[in-house]
């Protein structure tokens, strides 16, 4: 269907086209620009403008392609999403001669992906994590709770959340630090102080919210997938023992701010609508604020990959689906604004974990989807890394 | 000492020089600029850079004076932040004739506060909240654990913090609408859902970040005053209803994010200097990446006075000092970055609400700094109003 070579196994056909923002490997021109995925190669959305061929009504004047960050595309929604996705498509494909036979833009435009270094998508003004898998707050619940009630009353009624730190989210690549910090005393002795000894990462998804809404102005919830623009892939990295000890009566603060790594490619809701299911019955019936006509989960296998520094294989440490939310995403984003909070163009909403109903035992902590590093790595290294990265799935190299 | 007229009860001395974002109203030249206040006038640091009277080594060249926020110059750090003192107490002074005798000058760059508007003065990346008035702990602390031991054990060893929500810090002066939520079900009908019955607002200081620091590399106790620029007043709003159902396990999240306000004018801490006081005795001892070899606090009067609507008189309903944080905001600043996480300039620190050791109960739910806006105003209102503010108190018009 695309001009463009995609092989079989790879994650971007013309039918996904996820965007990202990235810079040519040196050079003069190595400004940040934003640009959608096709097979191994990047399209270059900037070259696309300046060579006329973004001519519908929204785009054609629109300088949101000229910008060292998607926010500005964001911000125009969904008319404006669905005005690129069908440019692009046709554009990209075998049919269509204006970039195919147009060899010195292709040369321009068309980038093979090592030519280009990929940076973070989004200027995020705020990030927000749920906890809305229904399996990891079992899991967790019977952790610090006990087997019997393990999850608290008001989990049933509204998707449970917290403010986490905007300003250490990288993309996959980034080196991240193991953190010091502060743990538990034992006995009479001062609490504990140095790198943490209980450092691991949750598998979420998140939400890039899209126009957003002014303060004061809650976005109903039938409206809300306006104002999402797609997903990307999300690793809470969290320290455990420094979250134990700090974390009473105000919620996990050092022990998650260290860092999260995202995905560089932002997967559009409207790439994946072919993969839509129904969301969970909820019982007990939701209030009417968050009482959707249609309440959607996506069908989207994720797998979690570890390859340790010195051996050649990575090996799979967790398989989910991210149809295991039990509050969809659109009634994330309606509860997080019902009291008037304002959302931006930018602001990243992390599902929380999410685990499916199967119990695991490969290096797992206590849910599928949370995976203690030090069970892997030798504990005196400092620093991880995260090697590779695919739309619904990564490695991780330790 | 300054040319311009400063009344006796005026808090903008040439001492003071509090940084604050302007615009004129109307006209075509209104667009946002940095200012200091003296007196009862605005002096537009764009202009008196255009006219070229910052010729100091760091100033004279850079563009920080001609940015719609003040980020720029937060991240030049303390030795341009000194520069730029010097140069205005200097240009200010009745010794000076440099602006003093140029009319056109004084015309275009000395403006009456009543002709501008002001604005948000930061961009703010990340808003934390601690928690550092002992006072305060103490009060809340019986109300949830109970009086033989309210305050937990973690917060004597560490400054207990939370991440807020950025893009709903509005300036004094901007409606705050009453939110709506969910609160606690009562025996077995639904939880409550409307606007929220008990608002109220904390009396707070905040620091705003100067350059702060990359991801990775935590910033040294005994140099975190560098990276503070000043402070501002802040009132963390709060829906007490809202937050005690939503809270555990993951702390407060829509209970606080529809809205937080602060001061347009930042103090600087070099203004604050001479109210610099001995901060209290810490026992246990601090671990030693908070242990500070100056341990600072600010002698500052604090006051909250409320002018319901339709009356003449605003009371005065709680009197509290800076000087009553436990944890100074060097320790913050420095504990916040001991994992790794990065501040960036712009970022704001709430010290907590600031509580002083007598009870009071002049409409206070629980602790001196907590105002329950319902025992004051009808019931049915859905907006409040901030009208006035200062820079060491303010007046809230309901
Ligand atoms: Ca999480
Ligand atoms: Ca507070
Ligand atoms: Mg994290
Ligand atoms: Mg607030
Ligand atoms: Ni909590």
């Amino acid at each position: 269907k695309a001009f463009v070579e995609v092989k079989p196994d790879s994650h971007f056909s013309i039918h996904n086209l996820p965007y990202g923002i990235f810079k040519r490997n040196g050079g003069s021109t190595a400004t940040p620009r934003p640009g959608v995925a096709i097979g191994d190669y990047v399209l270059d959305l900037s070259a696309i403008h300046s060579a006329g061929l973004f001519d519908g009504p929204l785009l054609s004047s629109s300088d949101c392609f000229h910008q060292p960050n998607l926010n500005k595309f964001l911000e125009l929604g969904r008319p404006a999403w669905k005005e690129a996705r069908a440019t692009l498509q046709k554009l990209l494909s075998s049919a269509e001669p204006a970039l195919q036979n147009n060899a010195s833009l292709r040369q321009k435009a068309l980038l093979p992906v090592d030519e280009v270094e990929m940076l973070l998508p989004i200027a995020i003004g705020d990030y927000t994590d749920f906890f809305s898998s229904i399996h990891h707050a079992k899991n967790c619940g019977t952790i610090f709770r006990g087997p019997e009630n393990p999850i608290n009353p008001n989990w049933f009624h509204l998707p449970i959340a917290y403010h986490g730190r905007a300003s250490s989210i990288v993309i996959s690549g980034t080196d991240i630090i193991r953190p010091r910090g502060q743990g538990h005393p034992s006995g009479n002795s001062p609490p504990y102080f140095g790198p943490s000894r209980k450092l691991d990462f949750e598998l979420e998804m998140a939400v890039v919210v899209g126009p957003g809404n002014e303060l004061g102005k809650p976005i109903d919830v039938n409206e809300a997938a306006e104002h999402i623009f797609g997903v990307v892939l999300m690793n809470d990295w969290s320290a455990r023992d420094i979250q134990a000890w700090e974390y009473v009566p105000l919620g996990p603060f050092l022990g998650k701010s260290f860092g999260t790594t995202i995905s560089p490619w932002i997967v559009t809701l409207d790439a994946l609508e072919p993969f839509a299911c129904d969301a969970p019955n909820q019982i007990p019936q939701p209030l009417p604020y968050l009482a959707e006509k249609i309440s959607k989960n996506y069908d989207i296998s994720l797998e979690v990959r570890i390859k340790p520094a010195g051996q050649e294989e990575a090996f799979t440490v967790t398989r989910s689906n991210f149809n295991h939310l039990y509050w969809t995403i659109t009634q994330q984003l309606a509860h997080h604004t019902i009291n008037g909070c304002n959302l931006r163009p930018g602001d990243l909403l992390g599902t929380g974990t999410i685990s499916g109903p199967e119990s695991d035992s490969y290096g797992l902590v206590s849910a599928r989807g949370m995976v203690t590093m030090l069970d892997l790595v030798h504990a005196q290294g400092r620093s991880y890394h995260m090697c590779h990265d695919y739309p619904y799935y990564f490695t991780c190299e330790v």
